[in-house]
């Protein structure tokens, strides 16, 4: 029997979005959204060095998106069902976020960044720096994604609350 | 006031690696390691789909890592220490592992994958296919990384609990 497992908070991302609808749906879709990451005090010592990375992967709750997520879902870029763990859709078991965003700056336990796809106030889980080795990766198939990803997509309301 | 947030497992990760010491560092340090993830059957459904991406990301708890996880870490990279979040190492605030596998196959709730760098038995919390337009970014700056990335690397037990 596996465990529930509890997780806090080690700070909030800020953004200019307040709902999922208009919210772009990527960070590499986004545009130059700006934003910014705010770390609780008591973890502000583990942002040492972090200023010389250019991009960060954000670990968040997405709060604001629908718990009883349905498991076939359709998502933004398609209209058509898939299983929900084929899409990036923000309504899935266990509501974590995944984002990679560029860093421009950091002034203490504050984190200026641009290419946001996150609602304001959402709760961040962890940071981690954005290494090409372990994360940039030529691929052939993107399944469902194969057949269209234009360059700008907003959300709307499907996966809210 | 940040509330708790309880996550539950979606299924269970099986690799080779029964303890830290010994275990590739990262999916790309790993050569061939094989595995497979077993997901709940609670869940299969949210798979559909999935077989035809080439890689996908999981998002799962870092189990037997040492959960009371100093802020400032020396990781196996290097000789010098650095802020946790500046770094990949396994102890961390959350305790929340990212790894992006190579998916060589699905029956039903199980999916056979390479490239592991994950302890036999970690909880999963996530999987979320692999597209390059979200996921892979050339990057210029690339921290203390920029010193030395060797092709393999494997842990000791530093971050054991």
């Amino acid at each position: 029997m596996q465990e529930e497992i509890r997780l806090k908070p080690i700070g909030v991302i800020h953004s200019a979005y307040q709902q999922q609808n208009g919210t772009p749906i990527q960070p590499s879709l986004s545009g130059d959204s700006v934003g910014w990451v705010e770390v609780f005090p008591e973890f502000e010592e583990g942002l040492a060095d972090l200023e010389g990375f250019e991009r960060l992967w954000l670990i968040y709750r997405l709060d604001r998106s629908n718990p009883d997520c349905p498991l076939r879902v359709k998502p933004y870029l398609d209209d058509r069902e898939h299983g929900v763990f084929a899409t990036r859709s923000p309504s899935r078991p266990n509501l974590l976020g995944l984002s990679c965003v560029r860093l421009n700056g950091r002034e203490g336990r504050r984190l200026d960044i641009t290419g946001l796809d996150i609602l304001d106030g959402s709760p961040l889980l962890d940071i981690k720096p954005y290494v090409p080795k372990f994360d940039s990766f030529a691929v052939e198939r993107v399944g469902w994604f194969a057949r269209t990803l234009p360059d700008e997509v907003r959300a709307d309301d499907r996966f809210s609350k």
